[in-house]
């Protein structure tokens, strides 16, 4: 890499926002929308449609243009979709929510991300919201960091939890605690997939969300199955389980809160009990360019969700896991072909039993 | 381009806000400066240096070693520069006065663009600084966007004027106008480079510029052959000039304001008088992929600086001019080559004589 590939690849990034916030306009303002519906449309008729003054359309459309989304018939001056014509909806949609999330969540608060390094706080959640504490206590008094964050945590747990299940073993009739399990969605995704008899799961988290995760144990005719313990994990996790599952949750922290949680779960398993982790990983060669989770978590976490955290490679967990009294059953990360290719999180399960 | 060449696309959107504010966070926190004078430092030692804690070190370079930047050594898990080592300091300065003024004046901001594409105005500048009007009248008011903005623009001014005044004519003696001149920059390079018995350079600029452009044509010591007039472009243009300049201006506008502006150019000249253009131009092939100009200045146009504008081809002024009245004459677009791989503008040259 000589230097003026470096002040090239600079340049890429510098561009990183603008390039962001371009499609993303493109999008909100509809004139993808009315591409499909009427193509060959001028500037002057999108900027008609989507309450736009012409000028600023043809501005926005240029980098769509260059990206090839979308055409241009410099005859006609009428545009219409590019490669985007191909691109399935349910694609699309995948991909807005993400980028919704990551618009509402991330992107003014990057500009604080310095200062949320220095003091592992929050600081564009307090500068924008005022609100203390993390993003995940921010959505619970703000609609629009809860809508876009919740839409896409919804839409990654329906897409992921079914590899999750069909990947881990858990026997009959398992004592099961889905620990960190929000509002036992997990839970009633476990008990889906793996009923037998006398198997129970039971969702640990915060105090206040045993009420919704109740009702949805009801909603989803699981109640006798599923219960509630509320508690918070750096305190003391309920003990007596075969199985604890750790889904979106370890990637929250640094080693020394994730060591405290491991030993938590270490101490709430019966010796020979599992536990099954779901969490991004980086892959174990850093330069591996096919995996984003680099690009994204570090900033991501750090400035716009908890002040701390990222994830590791898997190599790490898997020490951090036998620091802790665990022998690593499992650890298979998913594969690139099994993600679709706006999809920024590489997953991983690690599966690791307790040992004496 | 395939549905999933589109959907990798979108990918690198996505992370384009977090990778900006990695790099500019490794910058900020003096990661580099500190692996520059310690090669090897751990992240322990980095945390130390800089005032953050590891853990966030550690997650923040992961991106800067899957670039290459830096590069880290797994068993004594210290750190040293990369390809960053053999990147000028004049250079890296460089990129980063950029890299800041995008943080401080679009990344934000970029937030609000379907906004401020819909109302045409600066919905960011609105909701984070309480400014109505635009980027030029809100850094009067703000230390952070003036100082972040008038570094980069006297950068760019010292790096691109030369080029510009060794392409233009300017006739001996000339009565020379400097268009938006700002605080008389422009008038001094002008008279410097193109020195000529009787050669008169006047800033024409808003009325409050006057006071700091005369007392620079002292400074400067050219205060005998340049002068200052108060206005405002779309209400009247001094006449009687032989030459027009207007540098970093046209592209502020849609093209109605555009035209009103070479039209007033025109009714200031006498026939035969020439108008010498400095401006950014997106390629003739908008999908030329070495050009930034488009992945960058629709959004920041619209959405951190005027809430309108954005360049246009070379093709797109040329038109405009004649429509105008001017004959071109001379139409140069700064070659890649001669532009720094970090440098987003690239700029063209129009000259123009008025026929009658």
């Amino acid at each position: 890499m000589t230097p003026d590939d470096v002040l090239g690849r600079f340049r890429e990034y510098m561009v990183g926002p603008t390039r962001f916030a371009t499609l993303m306009s493109c999008f909100e303002l509809g004139i993808f929308d009315v591409l499909r519906e009427r193509p060959d449309s001028t500037a002057v008729e999108l900027g008609a449609a989507v309450g736009a003054k012409p000028d600023a359309v043809e501005q926005l459309l240029f980098l769509m243009v260059k990206e090839g989304f979308v055409a241009f018939d410099s005859d006609s001056r009428g545009y219409c979709l590019g490669a985007l014509a191909g691109v399935a909806e349910a694609d699309l949609g995948r991909a807005r929510t993400y980028m919704n999330m990551i618009k509402v969540v991330a992107l003014r608060q990057m500009f604080y991300l310095t200062e949320s390094a220095r003091t592992g706080t929050l600081v564009g959640l307090q500068e924008l919201y005022g609100a203390d504490g993390t993003l995940y206590q921010a959505v619970a008094e703000h609609d629009d960091l809860r809508q876009s964050w919740a839409t896409l945590m919804d839409a990654v747990t329906a897409r992921i939890d079914p590899w999750f299940f069909d990947t881990i073993d858990v026997p009959p009739g398992a004592q099961v605690l889905d620990l960190a399990g929000n509002t036992g969605l997990g839970a009633i995704h476990a008990y889906r997939h793996k009923a037998s008899p006398g198997l129970r799961v039971t969702t640990f988290d915060l105090p206040p969300k045993e009420a919704e995760c109740l009702a949805n144990f009801e909603a989803h005719g699981v109640a006798e199955h599923c219960s509630f313990i509320g508690g918070d994990v750096f305190e003391g996790i309920p003990e007596g389980f075969d199985v604890v599952l750790i889904k979106h949750f370890l990637d929250m922290f640094d080693k020394d809160d994730v060591v405290r949680i491991v030993e938590g779960v270490a101490k709430s398993l019966h010796v020979g009990g599992q536990v099954h982790i779901m969490v991004p990983v980086y892959p174990e060669n850093i330069e591996d360019s096919d995996n984003y989770n680099v690009d994204f978590f570090p900033a991501f976490f750090i400035g716009a969700t908890m002040g701390q955290g990222g994830p590791q490679k898997l190599s790490t967990y898997t020490t951090w896991l036998e620091e802790c009294g665990f022998e690593v059953t499992k650890a298979i990360t998913k594969g690139s072909n099994d993600i679709p290719p706006d999809v920024i999180p590489v997953q991983a399960i690690i599966s690791a039993t307790k040992v004496a």
